[in-house]
């Protein structure tokens, strides 16, 4: 997959395009994307700090991608695990994400979450059921 | 607190009103907020599956007012887990909260999200660092 | 599922009965068990506080004994989340479960740990895989 | 912090006696600990597969001991998140942590389990609370 297909891919969630999300990286150990600040973003205007439903989602999603650019299949999250670290304040966040398992019926995936000047602000996990397996995989052989 | 001055307070946040909250009801034991659908919050344009980080966000700010409306301070979300059950469709999501644990240095509610039919879509828990304590509580006495 | 069949299941394993666990009462709603204390579970011999480890295998395992109960089959654990919120000293511990969601790929069960005086000492959830779709399942029709 | 100073602070609990751990190597970065199997680990005599409850307490465990390591002071685990990614099967267990976060009020650490043969059977994270402030600390100046 190259960072262009998991662009398209991506932008294909209204809440993505309004993120205004991009793919930096992308390949099958890590998956680097980079949301650039938004005023709308922010949870409290004293000190401009950026809500951890914003981060949340970032790490929700940086996850997902990274299970599909690994070759996993996604239906849907089965959950998810934030830790915060620091308040994030204006400017661009880094998502990293590796791989922590791609299984036949769940995949793990972990992400962190930096600063420009490199902080880690966040980090986390999210758990992915796999799609559906199709007949191929599920007949009897 | 009133529900009234609960909204005031929710509301003092870009992003909460990007959310478009209502708080339905406010007490020391629970809180029920309400999140009206929008088109950003759709993850999937296959199905209008509204976003996990929406979901995720909803259960983090939910939490902290609940503690808040506990007489608790927050001065951040430490951690959230949330466990997604069922896709959210476009409709109202009602959030219902409660306390686990009110501490002197972290707190903890949980938080469950319903669709209009009653289905528990997503459900989780944050975890809330209490805000620094003040001269009068940290002097020596 | 009668409590003595719950207890006959729950006690196949060796670390169940390391544990000394016993049914109080099961129904397709909930699952309440006790956990008497020994030696062995403490961590901090300054107070004797029994090991977070050992009532986070509580959670685990009381969160999973309440989806067999409600009719739901489970292959493994596939994620777990506790929160501490009080030291648990010397006693029995009852664990008290709800399911939140059956699925039929992942389900997922809530558990609260209460001392002998009532009060909570951790809580939390599990998230577990379902046994795999037998050949009838899984096979076209 | 040396092994061997780890190691004694760690056996001074009962529940690590009974585990058996051994501190294989300890910085400021990381902390390896080394679990050998022992029987009452069993959840299922069924394959002699390790019951979660016990590696959720090694990562619980391991993360506590990281943050100790790294100059940090913990009163209690405030939380808990393991994602179980294989079955562990008779054999040492190997955990890896390392640290997310030294906080004054919270710290968090991340932790691997792999079994001999080098794969990951589980990983997750704790959060940390730390020791209460010192009058001095606490006194206003």
């Amino acid at each position: 997959m190259t960072p262009e297909q998991m662009q398209s891919a991506l932008l294909i969630s209204p809440f993505h395009r309004w993120l205004q999300l991009t793919v930096v990286s992308v390949s099958e150990e890590a998956l680097v994307l980079s949301l650039p600040w938004r005023e709308e973003f922010v949870s409290n205007p004293n000190g401009n700090v950026t809500h951890g439903g914003i981060l949340a989602a970032l790490i929700d999603l940086a996850g997902l991608y990274t299970v599909l650019a690994a070759g996993g299949s996604v239906s849907a999250t089965a959950d998810l695990r934030v830790d915060y670290h620091r308040a994030a304040t204006p400017g661009t966040i880094t998502s990293t994400s590796r791989i922590l398992k791609i299984g036949s019926r769940l995949s793990t995936a972990e992400t962190y979450l930096r600063s420009l000047d490199g902080q880690l602000v966040a980090s986390g996990r999210g758990a992915y059921l796999s799609a559906a397996r199709s007949f191929a995989e599920s007949a009897p052989r």
